[in-house]
């Protein structure tokens, strides 16, 4: 029952020892901690794994995250750059293939922090819009780096809205080629991965125009720099977008496109092809064009972001027993941060968001492969409500990740801000998670749609036909309702089925709430686009609430599988709960609004959620100890597994190049501002 | 009428055009824009020395920000000591003094981009905490640059909690010196700005030990570096503490301190002396400590916290009505993003909420100024209410600004993300006022006492008398109350007296039940400090609605003044009324709880909110037109005046290092990588 070895420690000097106000945490935990970790990794033989992967990438001097904090853009693209080729040397050595959970777990040991990886997106999207013949072409120049591609879709005047790209792809059929062009500035390519100083092809999603019609969104590869000199190829532009928020190691591209010419069989033909003679067959929905969008945002959920949210848990709570502040009884000795109620507050529900969002991608992942394989034979019967689930809950785990990040950022104080806790990365890095794959507003709107069609089916036909054919994600929707919740003391808000039913009549109820709204404006006569225009901040709330939902019961389900590990149950149950009862803390209004709680219960729920802070307070550690991350792939001073918190900051601030530098300022400005009086004496 | 000129344009190519897409939108503004401007600077006086000001620096092609966003660490800390260093030429030039309008305008010009800055928070604790002869020697030796000083209190180990810093100071009548040591190496001091790598002296916070008797921390002069030739003096490890989150240009520094002496009158002595033989004379309060600390917190507001926000804001609404997405109606082109309900619901309430702390922080200063002297003179009455009310409204001032600021970026999709929008630096910069001078939580409950106690008082004595005592900004604590909101249609949420009397209800119900809380506890037998700790989340809740409360009531009143503005003070009303409702609505469950509001009155509340994004709309540029900021000082590709957005995005990162520099991964790994499978053939 002891707490995992420190495996991998950092290997310095101050790793020997562990520091006994962390090392008191974790005496007698409450469940066995690397029975968690199995558990989270999915059976024992992966933790195994991934172990295995990790010493083999930490003895890798040169795959370091080392010094990442002190380098300037060039130098973290050289080195991203570097990593990937030494691991496409070691995969090719011990035979790791693609898609392989052993490259999965090298990427986690790495902290994401590699080169050309947009040619894992490029191929996702290969095999999900490309003809056999086509996937059998370009798959393995990919696997073999013969080329390095990216997917080029977004432009300097259009993101998420497919439709208004501008590029062009116009088919000539005396050559059988089609002309890739930007028309206009806007319409050059803007933000692609590996795109600024690496790719030599780009899956470019372009406008295509066959016989003089335009037949909507295709993708087209096409060969951009050439594979001898990496020159840019004739009629290409192409160049880095400059310096962001983070992913400086990622040479973010523009790319313009002057007629360039590509043969007929550069577009991707799984669900669209043009013949020779320029005839335009359609094979898909519309809405096949998303499907390569679909898969990469729910991969993303859980190679991404939600380990974004996991690593600042633990730093901020390995931290925050360290660190400590003024005095919680006058005789004893300062207390440590993580004793305080409002330490507990801020870092407590990010960790239960931690393990939701864990559980939640993990469902979706399931239920995605499930409809996967049959959505590529052709029937699309699942694709909207993939297209919906992936939507919103992309946008709510984006959301709370890059909240919940911050957050235990800041609980950490001053130190937080500095780089070298690791904490500010983290915080830059996953921020833009709300944006990419999909904006979130957008995507929150998507999944409203479904929920607007799904509620107003529902009510169309009431029979028993019609409930069923409901997809489950929404089947609550006709589920018997309770007027109002029956918890009567603080104890009952401490059963899934209470708080579960709580977020399910929200759901509805705004959902509900939403649908009125629009058919009342509807009926008043506005237009369709102006009635859905008006309306958007109440979808927004009704997909939010439904997105809770889902995480809350999905939680709960998974917790009831663990019948067999009753210690974790029991652990785990508390963070459930809290998951719970935060949001609706948070969101008190929407219970409160028709009386389904009373004020009162509301009191008794806050007990029951204060209460809760103080049972979570003692597993904090343990908790946090079970994600399992490498010191080095938390690249923290704060969050080593030591808690030799100080020591490591001390030490690593003298490497800074502002103190292993020349003051570049002291002979130019300094010097002669503190002289300039005595020249005047 | 007509909306100001583009005085200080970026001077490119594209300023000659403003877009018409924003054009369109600053014809027939439905108030004078120049005048807001006159307002917000305090007078048009005030507006056209700022003009002037900036005018001249930026004409200077050494102050100017161009290329900030791709420099390094080392290359950010020389071009603001670089800026500070001709700013100060430039001050002696023409006579500028210290805290002279034109320097604070200087600072707002150049965004705050300048080194030595501490030298302004040495000087003032010097003119809080130091006897006449100290000031007297002090500040001719600072304005003339004699001296590069900094204020060095917080350490590695100790932040907000000022009874834990450990560093000492111990006096030897013997020699009439303090000696200053640093006995651990949590004792180091951490964090101060220009200490490391500018300062030549320190403003040390360190436990005075008088006579073996600790007396608590004391303020000492301390000489760090030689003034011939910026070495560290005896007994003094000085450095720099390597990168942040932002702050790049700033040296911010550690600093051991190895028995360093300094003679007696280096103590600052206004409020406590050691005399000769070592008795020690206390002539203050022991709160007094925090005065220098409420001066620096109620500067802040205006002149560093509260315009990122406000930029944020220009930057994001400008981009939006340049920005076009998707169509409203399906016959019209793309619409303007700005005319997206959700779009207005992220920005408008940001909006709002930059007037509304730039109205409450003027009338925070005032309230300041009428109090400082009296303190200064000795009677601390005043001090309770403004320490709170400084901690309290810093909090929730920098808490707004940061979110808001976040989710402006955020507003402007993948673009926000790049460096080149302004928009990362913006909120990577404002994020560090929710830690310094004073973390959010911590002066959070600092004012949640200051509400528990007078609470306390005003129950414990309910006669008159006792009410006239009540601090101004808690007298409402004692005011007669409304059970239910009178409210019957939606208009009535829109006059003041109704909203603030909803914040006002709902402040004093929270701050009522904080209390209760609180003694429940103590009846129930708790200790006092963990029946604090065990209601702090309560407490919490109600600062942040006192907080709410004052904003709205301050707003409210700053525009019943703007009576001789008709058109002004409606525009502003409605940005007042959305303030108040969009909190109100983001904290529905406060109001719902006790019936205070039903749920049909929310209803109602949140179609009157609805319906303000609609008005505020027609104003959106005029209103964010009136902060007046010049392209310079946004530094931003998406917000210039002229709107040319696509064209400025593309042309300033082909100036990227990224661009101009040769890729340094292509021969290294890039080749290597695509040529390896040659060599297998």
């Amino acid at each position: 029952m002891s707490s995992p070895a420190h495996r991998v420690s950092m290997g310095d000097s101050w790793s020997r020892q562990v520091h006994p106000d962390i090392e008191s945490e974790r005496h007698q935990p409450s469940f066995n901690v690397e029975r968690l970790t199995n558990i989270l990794d999915g059976g024992a033989q992966n933790t195994a794994l991934r172990r295995k992967v990790e010493s083999i990438i930490h003895s890798d001097p040169e795959l370091s995250l080392k010094d990442i904090y002190f380098m300037t853009q060039n130098e973290r693209y050289e080195a991203a750059v570097k990593k990937k080729f030494h691991i496409q040397m070691i995969a090719q050595r011990l035979g790791w293939l693609e898609d392989s959970l052993e490259l999965q777990y090298t990427y986690r040991a790495v902290s994401g922090d590699l080169g050309l990886s947009l040619q894992h997106i490029f191929l996702k999207a290969v095999r999900s819009l490309g003809s056999e013949e086509q996937i059998a072409k370009w798959a393995p120049l990919c696997n073999k780096f013969q080329i390095i591609a990216t997917y080029a879709q977004t432009e300097l005047g259009h993101g998420t809205y497919l439709r208004g790209l501008e590029t062009e792809a116009t088919y000539n059929a005396d050559t059988q080629e089609f002309v890739l062009h930007s028309p206009t500035i806007t319409a050059t390519k803007w933000w692609p991965g590996d795109l600024g100083r690496s790719a030599t092809h780009a899956l470019v999603q372009a406008q295509l125009i066959c016989s003089g019609v335009r037949r909507g969104m295709h993708a087209f590869i096409v060969p951009i720099r050439s594979l001898q000199d990496h020159s840019p190829l004739p009629g290409i532009t192409v160049g880095d977008i400059g310096p962001k928020m983070d992913f400086e190691h990622t040479d973010n591209g523009f790319l313009r496109l002057d007629h360039v010419r590509v043969p007929r069989e550069n577009m991707l033909s799984r669900f669209a092809q043009v013949l020779p003679d320029g005839t335009y067959i359609k094979l898909g929905t519309a809405q096949i064009n998303y499907l390569s969008m679909v898969v990469t945002r729910v991969e993303l959920l859980l190679s991404e972001i939600i380990f974004h949210l996991q690593k600042a848990c633990v730093i901020a709570i390995r931290y925050s027993v360290i660190r400590r502040q003024s005095q919680l009884r006058t005789s004893d000795p300062e207390a440590k941060v993580l004793d305080y109620q409002t330490q507990q507050q801020k870092l407590f529900p990010q960790l239960a968001t931690a393990y939701a969002l864990h559980f939640m991608a993990n469902g979706l992942m399931e239920f995605f492969h499930q409809s996967y394989r049959v959505i590529l034979d052709g029937d699309f019967n699942l694709l909207p409500e993939l297209h919906s689930l992936s939507s919103g809950l992309k946008a709510m785990v984006s959301e709370f990740c890059t909240q919940g990040t911050e957050l235990c950022r800041r609980a950490c104080g001053g130190h937080g801000y500095s780089k070298l806790s690791g904490l500010p990365s983290l915080v830059t890095r996953v921020t833009a998670s709300c944006t990419y794959e999909g904006e979130n507003t957008v995507l929150y709107l998507q999944m409203a749609r479904f929920l607007v069609k799904n509620y107003q089916q529902a009510q169309a036909s009431p029979g028993s036909t019609s409930k069923r054919s409901l997809p489950q994600s929404v089947a609550y929707l006709t589920a018997p309702d309770l007027a109002t919740c029956p918890a009567q003391k603080k104890a009952d808000f401490l059963h899934p089925e209470i708080y579960t039913r709580a977020w399910a009549h929200v759901a509805v109820r705004l959902i509900k709430d939403s649908v009125h709204h629009l058919q009342a404006l509807l009926q008043s006569g506005a237009d369709k686009h102006e009635a859905w225009n008006q309306t958007t901040v109440i979808h927004l709330q009704a997909a939010k609430a439904h997105c809770y939902y889902v995480t809350v019961k999905s939680f709960a389900e998974a917790l009831e599988k663990l019948e067999n590990e009753p210690a974790i149950q029991q652990a785990l149950k508390c963070l459930c709960d809290l998951f719970a009862l935060h949001g609706i803390l948070s969101n008190a209004g929407n219970f409160l609004h028709d009386g389904f709680l009373s004020g009162a219960q509301v009191d008794m729920l806050r007990t029951a959620y204060l209460d809760l802070l103080l049972l979570i307070r003692k597993d904090a550690i343990s908790l946090t100890d079970a994600f399992d991350f490498t010191d080095q792939c938390l690249n923290s001073a704060l969050g080593c597994y030591d808690g030799n918190v100080y020591e490591r900051l001390f030490h690593w601030a003298q490497k800074s190049p502002t103190n292993t530098q020349e003051n570049p300022a002291y002979k130019k400005y300094i010097r002669p501002l503190l002289q300039s009086w005595r020249s005047k004496l």
